[in-house]
C-alpha cells in the first residue's frame, strides 16, 4: 500500500528511487548483560574498531576529489582515535574487572573521553575532539550492534535521500549526480535543503514533517518537486503516472532550454532583466549556461568563510576579476561582506549574541572595522575595469550608514586613482532593501543610489518579525501578503521616481506566483538561482504587463497570502 | 581633581553621594606559592569558611522582609556548601600533600566541584548548583585575600552604585532608600537599570562605557540624570552648584505634582489621555498617586513568571480585578500575554531558538495553545465587570492573527455569557503595533479593532532589525529617525481615518523630545512609568498643538535622527 505525504515543493522536477535514509540506526543495548569469556568480549570490540576504521578509509577513498584536503583530515582523525592505546587500555580493564559487555564498556569509556573534553570550555579545539569521539564511538557501536550507518559519502546509485533536515555538511559529502530526490521532514523553502537543491536541480520537498516515520530504506520513493508530494511505496501504475509526468517535465525543461539566448521579454514586447544569485566565482558557468542576463547577487561571504585568515586585496581581486570575466560583458552585482554572529570567522572572532539576526552584521561590521572594508572595496574598484560592475551594500538602515559607507568607497577610489586615473567611475553604487525601514525610505533611499536590490528574505523575516529558519513561525514567511505586496510596490515606484533601478535578489525574484505580480509592479530586474532563470523567463514571455498591472493591484487589495496565492493560480491557470 | 564621564540620561534627578562598586575585587593569588606548616594553612581555610557562613547569615538577616522566600533559600544553599565535608576534606588533603596555598587548594577543589556539576549537561538544577559553587568559592577567597566582595543587599547608608550593568537579581537584593544614583557601563534607555531607575525614581546614568574604571569605592559620585553626565570626586564648589539644580529639580518636580488632579491638555485646550505602565496589581497605587489618567499597558507576564505553575483563571481573575477596582473607574488596558523563547516559564518549556526575538512568542503561542489564550481571556472577561477594561494582542503581525484572536475571544464570551448576559459586551479589544508589517497595513488593522496602542520599543528594534538589548548596534536605536517617524504618523493618521483611538505605551510615549512631535501628529494617548506622567502633563500644557503638527511636518522632512533631536531642542529652548 503506498503512502502519501504532503510538504512544501522546494525544488522543481519529478524524481522517482529507492530511499535512502539518512537517520542514525538504534543503538540501544542491553545494560544490565554480565559477559564470562572476556577475552572473546574484548576481542569483538578489537573487531568494531578495526571495522571502524577500514569503513572510514573506504569513505574517505570515495570522497577524494570531492573534499577538500581540511574535509578528508576528519577522516585521519576519526581514524587516530580508534587506534588510541590509552582508550583500548581502558575498555579492556572495564571489561575484565566489571564483567562487562563490549557494548557497555565502548559507551562508558568513550562518554568519559568525550565528556572530559566537552568540559575544557575554554578551548574551543577540544570540544571539537568531543564530538569526533562521539562519532567515533558511534560508528563502533554500530558495528558491535551489527547495525549500519548512513554513509551519504558512499552513495554510489540512484537513491532518493530521506533524512530530518540536510545540513551543508551532508551537502559537502553527496555526489549529487546519484541523488534523484531529497525529502525532509523539517526546512522550508529558504532552508539549506531546498537552496541545494534548486542549485543542483534535484527535485525536493521540505517540511513534510513525517516523512522519516513513514519511509524505510529500500522503498521506492517519488518526489514531485512541483507540487510537494511524496508517494512512499507507489504502485506500478503510480511509478508509470509519474514517469510520464517527469517525461512532460523534462520536455517543458527542453522547451525552456531553448531560451538560453533569447531576452527575457514579456509578451507586450517590455524588456526585463532575469540574473544569477552566485556564491563563487566558479558558478559563473551555470550563470551563462542557463542564460542568465547577468549576476544580479555575487555573494562575497564565500572568500572569508572558506579562508582561515582574512582574503588579502589581491586574492579577492582574482576571485572578482574571475566572476566579471566569465560572465563577458555581462553585469555582475557584487554585495559587501554579509556576515555576523551567527557565522563567526575564526579568525575573526564576533560576540556571542542572543538575536544574531538582530546584531552585528554586514554593513554594521563594515562601518564599524573599516580596514576591513576598504580593502574589499580596493579589490572591486581594481577589479571593475574588466567588465561591468556593481557594488552593493547589505543592511542597511539609515541614511546615515548609506552615507558613510558611499564615503569609504569614495576614499577607496581618490586613492587608488592617484595611480590609475578614472578607475572605478563606471562602478554603480547599490543597496540592499532588506530592512524594513530603508523600504519605508525608499524615496529618500533611491535619491543616493543607482539602484536597489530587495532581499525578500530578510525583508520579510524582520516584517514580519519571524526567523525564517524557525519552524515554529514558518507560517509567517508570506511573501504574498497583500500589505508586503505594497511594500515592494512603494519601494519600486520610489526607485522610479528618482530614475533608480529596481532588482530583487530574494527566494521571491524566483517564485512563479510572484512573478506576474512583480512584472505589474514594474520590476526591472530579477535575480534567481541559475536553475530558475529559464522557467521564468519562459513564463514572462507569455505575460501581458497591462494584464500584470491590473492583477497586482488587485492583489494588494485582499487581505490574506493565501486569497493572493489564490487569485494568480487561477488568473495563470495553475493548478 | 574631578573627572567628567558622560553616559545616556536614563532617569531624571540629580543624585550626590560615595560610590559603591558593584564589582567584584582582584582575587589573584601567587599559584606558586608552597607553605611548610600546613595546619596553619588548612587553619586559614577554615577560618575562611565560617567567616563568609557568618557573613552570608548576616546579609540574609539584612535582607529579610525584602526578599521571598525563595531568594532567601539561595543563602541557605551557599551555607550548606560551605559546611560540605567532602569539599573540605579535598581541600585539606591538597593542602597536606602537595604543601599548596589555601587559596591555591580552594581555588582547585571548588573549581573541580563546579566543573563536576556543570558537565551534567542534561541537568539544568546541578548546572546551577555549579553557579552556586563559583559563588561561594569566590566568597571565601575574598575572605583569604582579605577582600571585600560587594554585598548590595547590605547597603544602609546614601551611595551611588557603580556598575558594569544592574541584574533584576541585584535589584531586588537592594535598599532603594538608600541608593541615590545609579551608574553603569552598559546598557542603553531601554536596558533593564534604565527602567528599574525611572520606576524607582533614582537619577540613573547608563551606558558611559567606563564608569567602572573611573570611579572607587567612597569616592563622591555626582549623577546628573537629566543630562547624562557623571562627576566623580567633584570639588566642594561643584557639589554646592550640583545641590542647587538638585534643589532646583525638585522644585520642578513639586510644581508637577500639583499637576496630579489635573487633566492632560494641551495650551490650546486639546484634551489628550496621559497613562501608566504597571507590571503588576501593586502598582497601580503608584499610578494613582502620579496621577494617572489610567492605566495603559497592563503587562500580565507577572502572573506567569512569578509563578511555579501556569496561573488558574481564578488566580489571574483576582489580580485583574484588583488592578481595575484599585483604578476606581480609570480605564486599565490589560496586555495578553508576551513571553518567549528568551524568557521560558519552568512549567512550560518553550524551545531554545537562535533569534528569540524572531520566534514562538506572545500572540502566536496563544493562538497556537488557544487553552493558555482562553485561560486568561475568560478571566479578563469576568473581571471586567468590575471597571472599564481594554485588551490588546501583542505581536500581531497579520489580519489573519488578528482575526482569529478575536474569534477565540469572541467564544470565551459566548460561553461566559450563557450564565451572565451581557458580560463583556463593554470591553473594547485592540492590538499593538509593534511588528512593522502591522504598522504598514494600519489602515485595514484599524478597520477591525477599538484602539491600537504602539509598542515603540519593539517598532523600532524590528524595523531596524537591531535588537536593543545589544551594545553593538544601539546606535539604531533611533525614535526620532524621520522615517520612522513617518511610520508612527501613518499608523496615528489611519487610525483616525476608521475613528480608531490612536495609544503608545513604549519608552518613546515618556521622551520628553517625542512628545511634541506626537502631539503634532495626534496621538490621543500616552502611557509611560508613573514616575514621567507628572513632567509629560506639565509639558503638554505648554505645547501648542498647532505648533507642534509643523514642527512634526518639518522633522519628517529632515535626514536623520541627530536632526530632529536639535530641531526639537531649539524648538522648546532645551540645552
Amino acid at each position: 500500500m503506498s503512502k502519501d505525504v504532503k510538504g512544501i515543493a522546494a525544488s522543481d522536477g519529478i524524481g522517482i528511487a529507492p530511499a535512502y535514509l539518512l537517520i542514525d540506526p538504534d543503538l540501544s543495548y542491553d545494560k544490565d548483560k554480565k559477559v564470562e569469556d572476556t577475552d572473546a568480549e574484548y576481542a569483538r570490540v578489537e573487531k568494531a574498531f578495526n571495522d571502524s576504521i577500514d569503513e572510514l578509509q573506504k569513505i574517505k577513498e570515495n570522497a577524494k576529489g570531492r573534499l577538500g584536503d581540511e574535509e578528508l583530515e576528519v577522516f585521519d582523525a576519526h581514524i587516530a582515535i580508534l587506534s588510541d592505546p590509552e582508550m583500548l587500555g581502558q575498555i579492556k580493564d572495564d571489561i575484565n574487572n566489571n564483567k562487562t559487555s563490549a557494548e557497555a564498556a565502548v559507551d562508558k569509556v568513550t562518554t568519559n573521553f568525550a565528556d572530559m573534553l566537552a568540559a575544557m570550555t575554554d578551548n574551543k579545539y577540544m570540544q571539537e575532539r568531543a564530538a569526533d569521539v562521539k562519532d567515533v564511538a558511534k560508528r563502533a557501536m554500530s558495528h558491535l550492534l551489527g547495525k549500519q550507518l548512513p554513509n551519504i559519502a558512499g552513495i554510489d546509485k540512484p537513491v532518493v535521500i530521506v533524512a530530518k533536515e540536510i545540513t551543508p555538511s551532508d551537502t559537502s559529502q553527496m555526489d549529487a549526480k546519484f541523488v534523484k530526490g531529497i525529502v525532509t521532514d523539517l526546512g522550508g523553502r529558504t532552508s539549506h535543503a531546498a537552496i541545494m537543491s534548486r542549485t543542483l536541480r534535484i527535485p525536493a520537498v521540505v517540511g513534510s514533517e513525517n516523512i522519516t516515520e513513514n519511509a524505510q530504506n529500500g522503498q521506492n520513493v517519488i518526489v514531485d518537486g512541483l507540487h510537494g508530494d511524496i508517494i512512499v511505496d507507489p504502485s506500478d501504475d503510480q511509478i508509470k503516472d509519474y514517469q510520464a509526468k517527469a517525461d512532460a517535465f523534462e520536455k517543458e525543461r527542453a522547451e525552456w532550454a531553448k531560451l538560453v539566448d533569447a531576452p527575457s521579454v514579456s509578451k507586450d514586447g517590455k524588456h526585463f532583466e532575469i540574473a544569477a544569485n552566485i556564491g563563487t566565482p566558479d558558478d559563473v558557468d551555470d550563470a551563462m549556461k542557463q542564460g542568465a542576463d547577468g549576476v544580479g547577487l555575487f555573494r562575497s561571504e564565500f572568500l572569508y568563510m572558506g579562508s582561515d585568515h582574512m582574503p588579502t586585496e589581491d586574492e579577492q581581486f582574482e576571485a572578482y576579476k574571475k566572476a566579471i570575466v566569465g560572465m563577458k560583458g555581462k553585469p555582475v552585482v557584487v554585495r559587501t561582506l554579509d556576515i555576523g554572529g551567527d557565522k563567526p570567522l575564526d579568525y575573526m572572532p564576533l560576540p556571542d549574541e542572543m538575536n544574531p539576526f538582530l546584531g552585528y552584521r554586514a554593513i554594521r561590521i563594515c562601518l564599524d572595522r573599516p580596514e576591513i572594508f576598504k580593502t574589499q572595496l580596493r579589490a572591486l574598484i581594481r577589479a571593475s575595469e574588466f567588465g561591468p560592475l556593481s557594488i552593493m551594500f547589505p543592511m542597511i538602515g539609515t541614511l546615515a550608514e548609506l552615507r558613510q559607507a558611499k564615503k569609504i568607497f569614495a576614499e577607496c577610489k581618490d586613492e587608488l586613482q592617484k595611480d590609475h586615473p578614472g578607475l572605478g567611475d563606471d562602478i554603480k553604487l547599490g543597496m540592499m532593501i532588506e530592512v524594513p525601514l530603508a523600504a519605508i525610505n525608499a524615496d529618500k533611499m533611491a535619491a543616493e543610489v543607482d539602484f536597489f536590490s530587495i532581499g525578500t528574505n530578510d525583508l520579510i523575516q524582520y516584517n514580519f518579525a519571524a526567523d525564517r529558519g524557525n519552524d515554529a513561525v514558518s507560517y509567517l514567511y508570506q511573501p504574498l501578503n497583500p500589505a508586503f505586496l505594497g511594500l515592494i510596490n512603494h519601494v519600486i515606484a520610489a526607485a522610479h521616481r528618482h530614475g533608480t533601478k529596481a532588482a530583487m535578489c530574494g527566494e521571491m525574484a524566483g517564485d512563479e506566483l510572484a512573478l506576474p505580480l512583480l512584472m505589474g509592479m514594474g520590476l526591472d530586474e530579477y535575480s534567481m538561482s541559475a536553475s530558475s532563470i529559464l522557467r521564468s523567463r519562459s513564463m514572462m514571455k507569455d505575460l501581458d504587463t497591462k494584464d500584470c498591472a491590473k492583477l497586482s493591484e488587485k492583489a494588494m487589495e485582499l487581505d490574506t497570502n493565501e486569497e493572493v496565492a489564490d487569485l494568480v493560480k487561477k488568473e495563470l491557470n495553475l493548478d
